[in-house]
């Protein structure tokens, strides 16, 4: 399917009518989080990366034109201004893998308004489901504390497409694989796997089946030990693992029941068979919460593989997101309906130490000392710079935790930093809501 | 990316050994969802379409090795054996739009077992998802009772592909209509949609915007009257719908505060102002909880359109579902681990009158009077049908949600049906799991 037809309806409804009646002037859109979901400390800034290069590719071709005409059921010469329209404005963007909190925008795209205005929903689409995904994963790191973690979610993903989107933010905040052969190539990150109950299940014998593998793949094997009696299972895989010399690289995978408990006693079992070297894999339903329980619970457990929960991030699947108009033809603007406002004109965040943030306008001075979070990543439609590098972002990733209040790094009810607005932004939002409710009659009170 | 490479690697080192050790006999896996999430009543089969089409066009090229290879860090040479393979086994389905329950086999693949392995994560990631969300979207429809209701998630699916899958899945459980143009143009869907409030903004005041829209689209049209205060916003589109004579096929669009209240001023508004037929629709936030509490509340709202909560089954937004292996080579398999008990053997369910289903074995004896759900699709890989249509599956959804159970129907706490196993069923069972537990060395308890 087309990109460009991806979207929502009534993009195309008011990029013609901008067209029509000639309000081709510049607009800015800032894409931002209105509040973060519960069970959330902080949100990991991710889905910029194809967000340009959709960007960079958005041009309204003569097929789109037609699929626009039918879906308004007007004869296509009617949506004849749409055609080659492409997308030759401004981003200023968080980069991937910085922290942002609620209300700072992610993104701000600056365009002739139909430009504008047209690629809202595809980027919306992929930021606020990539940023979710992000976000969860960053936690099950956190949880983890230096141990490894493998993204097993494909299966449960939102699709194969959201899969491979999952396994790349997965990567971004730090995990060590996953198990997603087509995007581990794609990103280049290490695939990992081991094998499935069916495979066991498939031979006369747990053994035969741990035999059967071990002679296919030469080299370190990991054995799924739970299909019938995870005990005995950890004893038959010793002994497997015994008899062919393996060990070190080895493994083997518990996906259900205690796992704290199982992993201790299959610890033991294979310290007292001499495979110190074995590590123990753990998986079945994880997420942060249950990582984090295990590693505080001193489980002998060396790897963590988390699928479901965090591919769907489970627990807040959506963000609020918004991308909303803060500025067209020079003129701030904002929107007053209850419980929806926003603030008007472009803005800058503003990073101070222990993410105390500022959200001024992009225009102010920055204040001394803070780190402003937007930069210029696309001008004249053009990328400012090189695809970003997954190492990069991961690098900036580590270093925005690092300086996280430990408030907002807990696992269980973690308070999320609160931005304040500057003066210059909180002056300006008082103007501009004067003046519209001057405008729409006077006399409303707005809340906030 | 390659569909064939979209899967998890151990799917591939799982075949790999297969390969090599000669196991090709027949295997039969299950796919099916252990529970029901909470809140779910029911399940509606969906996916089974895209999965059919991914399931012909199976076949492992050369770059696709090249690719399994370098996951395994492997030569290519050592994963010949995958080269060519493609799939051409029997598939066994509950056709999409029929409800399903705990337990009941979605689909059964019965192939030579490399291929029966292999495709599975990507046919867990089409059939967990869209039967995710068709069973949300169903109970929007059952919500809005008669109402009807428009898909508008796409900004907020798991990416731009499951806001498509989203479109689609809804339409099939009887929504009126998308905001996806590209899913409206390639699954036949009404494509719908109104105006933005940056649209709203982008003109000096609401009239103007109002009067410019109604300029550029010809006919009827939906003004969205909450950008600043919605009393005035009503009054102001009554007098552009007035002025220029509109009214029949037009409407208003409340998108947040108190939709019921709100829609009880903007009727009485606009039936003053002589438009009877200016319909309202309602927006921001909703699903079934939402329309289901408007309905009731007597709120006179026309149409609903529901977004975020729904494209991504926000609630529930993964399904425990899995892909078992139930039979090898003639012989019928099951898992042990605690808690994930699996029924050994190909299935058939058995639907009695009141969604009175009896799982019980694929070649045992239909009951009186039931109605076997499993349907062979697919023969020798070659689907047996045309194509599925979408009005078709919404036909046999209404129809089975007609003879669904009030309790099941329920919005608030819903009560699915529970199916039961039939006599055979649960006597192979017990074979298989004495079977079992006397190679695994006996004596264990199994749960259940």
């Amino acid at each position: 399917m087309s990109q460009v037809t991806t979207t929502d309806l009534y993009e195309v409804t008011m990029a013609l009518s901008y067209l029509r009646e000639d309000m081709r002037a510049p607009a800015t859109f800032s894409l931002f989080v209105r509040d973060l979901p519960p069970g959330r400390g902080f949100l990991v800034a991710a889905g910029l990366e194809p967000a340009l290069d959709h960007l960079s590719r958005f041009r309204v071709g003569r097929s789109d034109v037609e699929e626009f005409a039918t879906a308004l059921r007007r004869p296509p010469e009617d949506l004849a201004p749409l055609h080659g329209l492409s997308f030759d404005g401004e981003v200023r963007a968080v980069p991937e893998g910085r922290l942002v909190f609620a209300g700072e925008p992610l993104l701000e795209v600056t365009a002739p308004l139909p430009q504008a205005q047209l690629v809202e929903t595809y980027l919306l689409s992929l930021v606020c489901h990539q940023t979710a995904v992000a976000s969860k994963a960053a936690r099950c790191v956190l949880a983890g504390a230096g141990r490894p973690l493998v993204d097993f979610s494909l299966r449960r993903t939102h699709g194969p497409e959201a899969g491979g989107q999952a396994a790349r933010v997965c990567a971004l905040v730090g995990f060590a694989g996953t198990s997603n052969v087509a995007a581990a190539r794609r990103y280049g990150i290490p695939a990992a796997g081991t094998m499935a109950h069916s495979f066991v299940e498939a031979f006369d014998s747990e053994e035969q089946a741990f035999r059967a593998f071990a002679r296919t793949h030469p080299g370190p094997v990991t054995f799924l030990v739970d299909t019938y009696d995870t005990d005995r299972g950890v004893v038959t895989a010793a002994r497997v693992f015994t008899d062919l010399g393996l060990g070190p690289g080895c493994g083997i995978r518990l996906d259900s029941g205690d796992l704290g408990a199982l992993a201790h006693r299959a610890r033991a079992a294979l310290d007292a068979a001499g495979l110190r070297d074995v590590r123990i894999i753990a998986s079945g339903g994880l997420d942060e919460y249950g990582v984090d329980r295990l590693v505080r619970e001193g489980a002998p457990i060396d790897a963590y593989a988390v699928g479901t929960k965090v591919g769907t991030a489970a627990d807040a699947p959506y963000l609020d997101a918004a991308y909303k108009l803060v500025e067209y033809d020079g003129r701030p603007v904002m929107k007053l309906s209850p419980a929806k406002l926003t603030a008007p004109g472009p803005k800058q965040v503003f990073r101070g130490p222990g993410c105390r943030d500022v959200i001024g306008l992009a225009n102010e001075e920055r204040p001394e000392g803070a780190d402003p979070l937007l930069r210029t990543v696309m001008r004249g439609g053009l990328r400012t710079d090189p695809p970003d590098l997954l190492s990069a972002a991961r690098a900036r990733f580590e270093a925005d935790v690092a300086a996280l209040p430990e408030g907002a790094r807990r696992i269980e009810d973690p308070v999320p930093p609160v931005p304040v607005a500057s003066t210059r932004l909180t002056a300006l939002t008082t103007v501009v809501r004067h003046r519209i409710e001057r405008r729409t009659g006077g006399g409303r009170t707005v809340p906030g």
